[in-house]
């Protein structure tokens, strides 16, 4: 029946198609919030069909469940590819209801079949102990976006359509949802798509008028300004208005006909775009320098849809003589005394009996073989799609051997370089040998975090005007930046989760701006690890450099190392945490995190040149270990007990922890100093509490069960407690860390300011190695004379002494 | 001079002595970028005279210095109150330049005279160690936002207008920070603002073309688009296009002439609403039904400026061959190299020199009298407003007793009762008697977490169409609601600081979206509370509500406990955490903290119906305390050691304790249990480490040295060994609390499923008491059963067991 349409056959037939699949899905979604047995309503309703906690959203579920029925019929149409994001992802009821419809969910869920027992299980399971979540969650087949959350639905969209050209996205956007940042600022992403190379994806605001308990903003302002926003975004809309909820055939009408148009107008920008890409109609990158009309070379006006239809549309219009259809007070359960009240349960039986099951179910429950046809088939049905469950088609990165960007060094700690720099330099040849499956996200910091060498292989993602004087942007190309971290990270959550890979480098302190969307996506990771049927994905990989002991120009606001603080609360299965000390070790990490799938890797690198500690091999060696005694800066006698152990984490950190063994060591000739850095983080914690953690037994060894720790940590002091909470030396355990102390100053005075510099940290160990106050009193004198010094000098020249500045562990030993 | 001008004269010495204000301020920015001494060039410049490290942000300067010079003009001439919001906060040299040149640096900083000498300071001091900072800090004059991390100047802008009608903000916005998605979400925000009962906000969008690296979206888009999108979001925008950066005088008269026009369309906008409300010129209540033009009754389009001009105009045209000024080149420092390169030298002497610093300044380095003219007078400079010193405006808060909401109770735990809907009776009062001063802030959650009894006496504030079907919104009201986290904190955060009060009500787990910005505000707080010149502000109250343990509609993504955990990384000083068990302690916290200054106050409360453990009296104690011993729900004997600490903090956590309590006391008779509640978690930290806490003393005799501590946390367990590190019984510490496990589940199997339910405590309880694991093996078994029939109740009934649902101490202890 399908294969008989005409391209824009809007017959009456095929709406009425639209239609029974429409009613059949809004049956479903309300048997999932209110029913627990009687599905096809066999005996009259009774109170006890209906479940004790009635949990759910029915507000948006009419809408959800249209669109979807109408995209339907496109995508059968056309064997066209679509992916759907609902962004009012607790219209759960309705994702879920056509994933049923479509036969993915009995596929998946044998235990839901896709019949009367079936859908008894389907209504029970909603929202209930044991069984599913209320919204479009992982356990959901075919979403990519919880939408618990709201905000990120589009930022998802777009991520899921880059590098994907045969893709279109459709997402629905809830006017609520619309006020929030991370969505307003979505509306841009165009700017950063290329219709010859990526896919497509048609937003459709759905204007129910209505949140919680407000109407909306885009909802009540003038229809007149409403356009004039939409063009400014750069969209194209055909608005889709129902003015009579009850004439639902000219809503099909309309909304089919918008539909069409937007797939037409799809078409059109691709298919010039992808002729001038292929050199057939012009120049491709002639955009933009002229005003916005399609055509015209100026960047494409994308199409878009308004549908205006009634919050909780077709369920009660009046309850308790309330108006409820058309207001926020359908945006839950609109009748919610089924229970209790005789004529909310009648009211209930009304309007479920509205949806005339018998003419969508047969006497088994199953959906008729006639309203079936709606569904497209395989993996074209949105619920079944791979691009939303990416694992499936996710293949590996082609990772290049990092041994040639790999630093050979004379001695530990005798040159400087930007460990930046370098791995800009192999993120480069990583970018060469995966032209499609990878990309480099970040808010306008990609070269001020020192990873410029990328743009020798690839340019930045810009659709506006390109002027003459702009470096390195065009049409496509594998860099995105935007000053926004929420769309860095939502693009970056939509293209992994269909299956790309990735890297999102930012400043450290600015990462908390999606501290809440990485939340989303741990929980995410979480569920989504336990079920079978979704595939690994590709990790989230930070690369947090400007981190908060390099602050240049900027200052405290800039001064934030919590990012891993928040990040551990997470299951430990997902989190990883590293803090290379060097170029060598962070070039093996990120090799690492980028072959990994299913976590979040948290990377943090100064851009800074600073010393390198390790030969390639030893890095490697060291990086899998994940932490390590280094014994060229210690002083330790083998076969010995040391008298204290420094650690370290983070570069900065320790620089400051091999200067300070240095000045123990020549200072107290005879000291036995160990020195511990640690590269994965998680490694301090139990083997019992994470994957990563160090047995007990090894951690006493290298730490030692009795002697003094002082650690010199790059973020906030208590997370190590934390991670080496109930070690046997926790009691000797003394950290140095960020304290909040700083503002726009010198490096070294930072490391002072918050007490992790070398000075302090050897008064450290004078101060708890036993013994050692008293008879080094003078030498403790001496470091606090020298830290005063130092201080003073920033004061004087406006930087470091050169001492400190140009510290190398060689210089100091000659002059030692 | 000033009161000689006509009303819109723009005449060539008017223009002119703008002109010359922003040569003054550009000279003396670029001087702080540069110089560390021979600040008038009285000698030829040498590289010695240059500072060794050149930092901060020259890019934004000339345009932040171009808007204030002719803010100036209008400020004097119409003796206008204005606050002046720095966007771009990284231009701190424009602030500060500007602070020095009206004499109010002078004034508050005696270090840094309005001469030679002072100059000379002005210039070392900036980003330089033991200096300021290089954005506009609290340490800035005028000042309420950093700006450092970008997206919330239209934010703050829009907090410090409302309820002050006499004032107009002016905000320069950075076409990068405009990507941001709270800068994009903040555009709706005269929706909210009340143009008869609040002030203006006048934006100034600066299309300076480019952010760091990167050209920007609104400056790069057709022309025709971006007026679409301005007038979209309810804007009238007027252009000033700086087509000749040479000829400045051009745009001088073409930004004097926007900013009369913008002038005259705030105060008609005004004027008519104005006259409305008093009942002058028609119905007040009569906006938003027609289309957009103002007067028609529609919602005002406010009337704002973009600014397109070179980023860096002024700067030097050519480095190195390669264009700057109109460029990303000159973001930050456009001659990098004086120091070592004379050319650089050359070309910055010459720069510096063509602002004609000898017509600017006179021979001792004073402002000439005749510029100085620009500068309005007293509090009108933008530099010296108290709305920028908040303290200095701030009423102390009119606090109804809480008495008359407190609840009687017969005995603890008996009656169940929801303590929000209490609270928002008593906010309703707060409300009453601070009808100018005081606003409820909400994401759209006002009623969802039961705080509609304020809805008696004030509505929500809406411009745009208002139905006969909507409830509680009008023109004007207390309550702010939009689907925005960053608009409801970012409005507050300027109503704090320019001296007002007010509350945010959140989704506990969605708090995090505002991470970064809570972020920002403490490190502020931070800052200003050591400033004498910055008087105490309101604090910061966040009510979070709809918590993790109660998630009816709500699944995973609506369970995070985190943000506390977040916030005690910030400075102890100002850092307050309340997890009232109850509606009295609720009522009493919420009172201490409405009264306090230059905290952060975070409040946690469930809004279901819960046990009222202590009386009105009892709770005030308790809240005073902070934690306290619960005798009714213990069981200890005077005078001797108790044998387990069930200690608790948060309300869900407590009602599990007390009921683990009395199933120890029947099953255990004789065993010594003593209950202890923390109403304020930061009592857990030493003394040392936080003002609140507890002297080690009290800590060891409340929890005991030495025996087992049961401790049911509310949030992520790891909090409570962090703040409770290094006590005496720290090794006796066992927590329970959130490890993100959970769904959409029943609130008790939520408990179960993360092991905080009272089974589970009994039985830990057993199993750490010495001896009590042998002899109570059958107690222990029962428990387990009783959990897992909990459980088995729920999969078959969808909700809890009865006796849990309906538990009280009393009904228990009957049938116990
Ligand atoms: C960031 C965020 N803040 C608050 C909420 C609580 N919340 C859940 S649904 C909802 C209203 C959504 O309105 P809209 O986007 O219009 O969806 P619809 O009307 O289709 O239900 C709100 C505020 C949330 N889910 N996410
Ligand atoms: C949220 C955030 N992300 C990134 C940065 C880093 N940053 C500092 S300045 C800047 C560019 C700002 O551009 P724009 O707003 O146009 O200001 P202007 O051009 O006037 O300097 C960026 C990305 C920041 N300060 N804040
Ligand atoms: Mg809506
Ligand atoms: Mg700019």
């Amino acid at each position: 029946m399908a294969g008989s349409m005409g391209q824009d056959s809007l017959g009456q037939e095929t709406l009425d198609l639209v239609d029974r699949w429409w009613r059949a899905a809004n049956y479903l979604s309300l048997g999932q919030i209110y029913l627990r047995s009687n599905p096809l309503l066999r005996e009259p309703l009774a109170a006890d069909h209906t479940k004790s906690r009635l949990l759910g959203h029915w507000g948006t579920t009419p809408g959800l469940n249209f669109v979807y029925a109408h995209l339907n019929r496109v995508i059968r149409r056309d064997q066209q590819e679509m992916l759907f994001v609902a962004g009012p992802g607790h219209g759960g009821p309705a994702v879920v209801a056509n994933a049923w419809l479509e036969g993915t969910y009995s596929e998946i869920y044998g235990q839901v079949g896709p019949d009367e027992a079936g859908m008894a299980e389907l209504f029970r399971q909603f929202s209930y102990p044991g069984g599913i979540p209320s919204h479009a969650a992982p356990e959901t087949p075919g979403s990519i976006s919880e939408g618990g959350e709201l905000g990120y639905a589009l930022a998802h969209a777009y991520g899921s359509v880059f590098d994907n050209p045969q893709l279109i996205t459709a997402v629905v956007i809830g006017d609520g949802e619309a006020e929030t940042g991370p969505l307003a600022a979505s509306w841009h992403s165009h700017n950063f798509l290329d219709p010859a190379a990526d896919g497509a994806v048609l937003p459709i605001l759905h204007l129910n008028g209505y949140k919680i308990a407000n109407p909306t903003i885009l909802a009540r302002m003038p229809q007149e300004q409403l356009e004039q926003l939409l063009r400014g975004y750069g969209h194209e809309p055909y608005f889709v208005t129902v003015e009579d909820p009850d004439n639902t055939e000219q809503a099909h009408r309309d909304f089919a006909a918008a539909l069409n148009n937007c797939l037409a107008g799809i078409r059109a920008i691709q298919g010039s775009r992808r002729a001038r890409a292929e050199g057939v109609g012009g120049n491709a990158d002639d955009g933009g320098t002229a005003a916005g009309a399609p055509g015209s070379g100026a960047a494409p006006h994308w199409p878009m849809i308004v549908l205006r239809s009634p919050k909780g549309w077709t369920g009660p219009r009046i309850v308790d003589g309330l108006q409820v259809e058309g207001t926020w007070r359908s945006h839950q359960v609109p009748l919610a005394e089924v229970r209790t009240n005789g004529a909310h349960l009648k009211q209930l039986e009304e309007w479920l009996k509205s949806y005339r099951p018998e003419e969508l179910f047969d006497a088994d429950g199953r959906l008729r073989p006639d309203v079936a046809t709606n569904a497209p088939t395989g993996n074209l049905r949105m619920s079944a799609t791979p691009h939303a469950n990416g694992g499936l088609l996710r293949t590996p990165l082609r990772l290049p051997a990092y041994a040639a960007h790999a630093v050979d060094i004379a001695a530990p700690g005798t040159e400087r370089i930007s460990p930046m720099i370098t791995l800009g330099s192999w993120i480069r040849d990583v970018i060469s040998l995966n032209m499609e499956n990878f990309r480099l996200f970040g808010p306008d910091e990609t070269a001020s975090n020192r990873l410029q060498a990328v743009y020798e292989v690839t340019d930045k993602v810009w659709q506006y005007r390109i002027d003459d004087v702009d470096e390195h942007l065009a049409r496509s190309g594998r860099v995105l930046e935007v000053l926004s971290e929420h769309l860095c990270q939502g693009w970056l959550e939509g293209y992994l989760l269909s299956g790309r890979h990735g890297v999102f480098s930012c400043y450290e302190a600015f990462i908390h701006i999606v501290d809440s969307m990485f939340n989303q996506h741990a929980k995410w990771l979480k569920v989504h690890r336990k079920l079978p049927w979704r595939q690994p994905v590709a990790s989230l990989n930070y690369l947090l450099s400007s981190h908060v002991w390099q602050q240049d120009h900027n200052g405290f606001s800039h001064q934030d190392p919590g990012f891993i603080d928040h990040a551990v609360n997470k299951k430990a299965e997902v989190i990883r945490v590293y803090l290379p000390p060097d170029v060598n070790t962070l070039l093996s990490v990120m090799e690492h995190c980028l072959a990994s799938t299913d976590y979040v890797n948290i990377v943090v690198s100064g851009k800074q040149p600073s010393p390198t500690w390790l030969g390639p091999a030893d890095a490697a060696n060291h990086c899998r270990r994940g932490l390590g005694i280094w014994e060229f800066a210690g002083s330790e006698v083998p076969g010995e007990d040391p008298d204290v152990v420094l650690a370290c984490a983070g570069d900065v950190p320790t620089v400051e922890t091999v200067a300070a063994a240095e000045l123990l060591k020549w200072g107290i000739p005879g000291l036995k100093v160990r020195v511990v850095n640690v590269v994965d983080l998680m490694r301090l914690q139990d083997v019992s509490e994470h994957p990563h953690g160090l047995p007990a037994s090894d951690f006493d060894g290298i730490f030692t069960p009795d002697k003094p720790i002082i650690f010199a940590y790059h973020g906030y002091p208590s997370l190590i407690h934390r991670l080496a909470y109930r070690r046997t030396n926790q009691d000797g355990l003394h950290v140095r860390g960020y304290k909040e102390e700083g503002t726009t100053t010198t490096p070294f005075d930072m490391a002072m300011l918050n007490g992790i510099d070398r000075f302090q940290l050897a008064i450290d160990a004078i101060d708890r190695v036993p013994g050692l106050a008293e008879k080094h009193s003078l030498l403790r004198q001496d470091l606090q004379d020298r830290r005063i010094q130092a201080r003073a000098h920033t004061r004087t020249h406006g930087e470091d002494p050169e001492e400190i500045r140009k510290w190398t562990l060689m210089a100091q030993k000659e002059s030692g």
